[in-house]
């Protein structure tokens, strides 16, 4: 009875989901769905990404929290298109709550639109939005058993940012294991090791996203 | 439709977790519910945990995981009862897994469980598993939004562990801001400031879970 239930909701999400993407790939937008644990740098990585494109590539925002709006205002000091969701407690974001956004943006004036989910290693990776694909933070200061222990996000990423690798002379953990325990569950993932803080590779992360970009908004 | 179905779920769940912690005090056994993020270090402080107990408090574990059993092993290398409950997708442990374990342990030779649930700080604090009380973990890495962002842990637990206080000097975080967002979310958190690696700030903890437990074998 439990499973048939969330396994209607889940279909019924799918549903709306592929709507959602018919009308992004109507108005040549790329999508992604950027997922993480609580605190692993999903704002930031954003701000950061905000200003590489600036110029290059139109970004709008949707920020999901289960309440306040912070990380909305600090997407909107960066001067674009942000719509903040609150959950009001639900662990993820859904293809309505994405729907229930479009109102509130000019999706012709835009190339690239980042849903950032709910802080959460698990949920999140079961909802379809309507992405063209995920994205997902892992912080070092997490350990390097996260990718076997929490298998469905890795598995449906198609690109990890391993972040804050600036703290590694302080954590006992191998980065190379890191890499290893991810490709272990996913091994097609593109993986970037980044830093947030100190902007340490996160060239190679931009340079990725606007090819995403320029093959999404050609097909 | 969907809000009345979780209803139905969360009332049959509260039923079997007062079911349990009618067990639990039937034979004087103090139950603690350790939930926090992904990595934050619930393992690690019930390693240091159990050590420090040694002699004074008769401890067992379950172990809530996704998949893997490797928290498990590493509480079995410290020699006391451990069951490892794997969700098999779910995010967060209810009563009727915990009740699952029972078969598996001598609650009467027992002072103290710890339930370490999944790693989230969402969901798992929605769940009642026949608990005394919930203890959650804060990494200092998450950083300070999290308690307005994630309330309803911090809400629902009687204590806050803050670790890795060691990675202080290396973050730019505020101590002092930890605690005062964590506060104004539950003036009544009792807050300790710990470091898991280090040890730093744990005798505070074992002084107050020894405590605990005396409290509640006598009641």
């Amino acid at each position: 009875m439990k499973i048939s239930v969330v396994k209607d909701i889940l279909e019924a999400n799918d549903r709306i989901a592929r709507e959602n993407r018919d009308l992004f790939d109507d108005n040549g937008l790329v999508v992604f769905n950027l997922m993480s644990s609580p605190g692993a740098g999903k704002t930031s990585l954003l701000e950061r990404t905000i200003d590489a494109m600036k110029g290059d590539v139109k970004m709008g925002v949707i920020e999901g929290d289960i309440q306040s709006t912070q990380d909305a205002e600090r997407i909107a000091e960066k001067g674009i298109p942000v719509v903040q969701i609150n959950t009001g407690g639900a662990c993820h974001l859904d293809g309505n709550m994405i729907r229930d956004t479009f109102k509130e943006f000019d999706f012709a004036a835009l190339d690239l639109l980042v849903v950032e989910n709910v802080g959460n290693l698990v949920c999140p990776a079961e909802f379809q939005v309507g992405e063209d694909f995920k994205a997902m933070i892992l912080s070092v200061t997490e350990g390097e058993d996260k990718p076997s222990k929490y298998p469905l996000m890795f598995r449906e990423s198609k690109v990890l940012l391993i972040n804050k690798i600036d703290l590694i002379p302080y954590l006992d953990i191998s980065l190379e294991r890191f890499r290893e325990e991810a490709l272990k569950v996913n091994p097609d993932l593109t993986i970037f090791e980044v830093s947030c803080k100190t902007g340490e590779g996160l060239d190679a992360w931009y340079a990725w996203l606007k090819a995403q970009v320029k093959a999404g908004s050609a097909a």
